[in-house]
């Protein structure tokens, strides 16, 4: 199956251009025979934008994602903020391509205080949904930096693992050296999808890219906006845990 | 404290040849200012060397590598086969200044049909010794690439984990991209310290080196014998784990 993902400044706070970036990404990807699209972490909004964010998840800012996946027959995987109730979520929602809700991660590791002042952390760490028979894990920017969290996505059977992200300088080795660790340790495709540019205080490392299980980088970028795209198959994964047996050889009595 | 690994060939199956050339090293390494000299895994008899390895765990190896120590002044944590009852182990054993035993590590991640062909594996994952106000934790080669390992090594409060190795081809992945990546997530200083060469049907992939807890390469070498040196420092470790928190930062409620 082709994924792709969506490398880009965004322009932060404004949805409605966000969006229509969204359309043309889309039809791109159809175009270039993706399945699912990748945005950034809470692409639709921008990330470091204040209290904005806030405001704006009260906002409907799923259903014009979904109108957008099903005009062009791709799957999207949208970063956004969520509002249920008096809590707000830093979250990942899974469209088909028909502009169904497949699934929603929240972000479960909530990075320094850009983060925790404004979301409240997810509570379940491993989300997985089935598409077009993908086991595709989601997760968001910090939450992979942790080895714990993929390497439970990898045991739950995950095949990939989609990472909305904004990651930013001076943490540049995330980007160029953990990812690839990242698939190869769990023998899973990885897409690490980041913004582009600068953002109030940040400046993004862009420098996004698509892994393989065997650790090969499959599509990358450095700096702009950019459609990344690569094909992503399940016997590829299998043949990685016969080549490297790690999930395998793990000694699980020995890590209590 | 400065710290040094031996990264060579050596010669399999030849424990006098080998324990000639650790006497040398540890000359070297402690005119280097070196308070420790960390081996390959196996060094002392070869790793890849057939039944020869279980004839030659009955062996003292030990003692030798005691006196080596203790007439240089230098620590030495050495690569060696440890037969115990009907048992043998992969084993580092960490000798101090004065030759005395501070600690043994037991390889606990068996590595193919290699390793499981002669050694029982090892039943404790963390095993810490402190050398001179240091925290060293012991692992041996495979165990490294199971981030669970050097996770448990950094919770333990292990400020450097020291990795004899026997690393081969096709794997250059886990010395060129694993090895940083373990160190930057742990905030740990790591010392993957390999044979070079070949040995029987192995071809060792050479690549030693000596990591920061920033992820920056302190030392390394390609293929050849090369003493690596570097310098470790406490509070390094403190200060990495104040950039990147990720130890604080775990969600250990949603790891089981």
């Amino acid at each position: 199956m082709r994924i792709a993902g969506l490398q880009t400044p965004g322009t932060p706070g404004d949805v409605r251009a966000n969006l229509a970036e969204l359309d043309r990404a889309a039809a791109d990807a159809a175009g270039l025979g993706a399945r699912l699209l990748i945005t950034p972490e809470l692409f639709v909004t921008g990330y470091d934008i204040g209290d904005t964010v806030r405001d704006l998840a009260r906002a409907d800012l799923t259903g014009p994602a979904a109108e957008i996946a099903a005009r062009h027959g791709v799957a999207i995987l949208l970063g956004a903020p969520e509002q249920d109730g008096n809590a707000c979520y830093n979250t990942a929602f899974f469209l088909d391509e028909h502009g169904g809700l497949l699934g929603r991660y929240r972000k479960t590791h909530l990075f320094g205080e850009l983060d925790r002042r404004y979301f409240t952390p997810g509570d379940e760490l491993v989300h997985t949904v089935t598409y077009h028979d993908l086991k595709i894990a989601l997760l968001i920017c910090y939450d992979v930096e942790f080895p714990e969290a993929v390497r439970a996505a990898a045991l739950a059977g995950a095949q990939l693992v989609a990472v909305p992200t904004a990651q930013m300088t001076p943490f540049e080795f995330v980007a160029e050296q953990l990812i690839r660790t990242r698939a190869w340790e769990n023998q899973v495709y990885l897409a690490y999808i980041n913004h582009d540019g600068s953002e109030n205080t940040l400046s993004y490392v862009g420098r996004s890219s698509i892994v393989a299980p065997s650790g090969e980088v499959l599509d990358s970028a450095v700096h702009g906006t950019h459609l990344l795209v690569a094909d992503v198959e399940p016997a590829v994964v299998a043949e990685a845990q016969r080549a490297n047996p790690y999930l395998a050889d793990r000694m699980p009595h020995l890590y209590d």
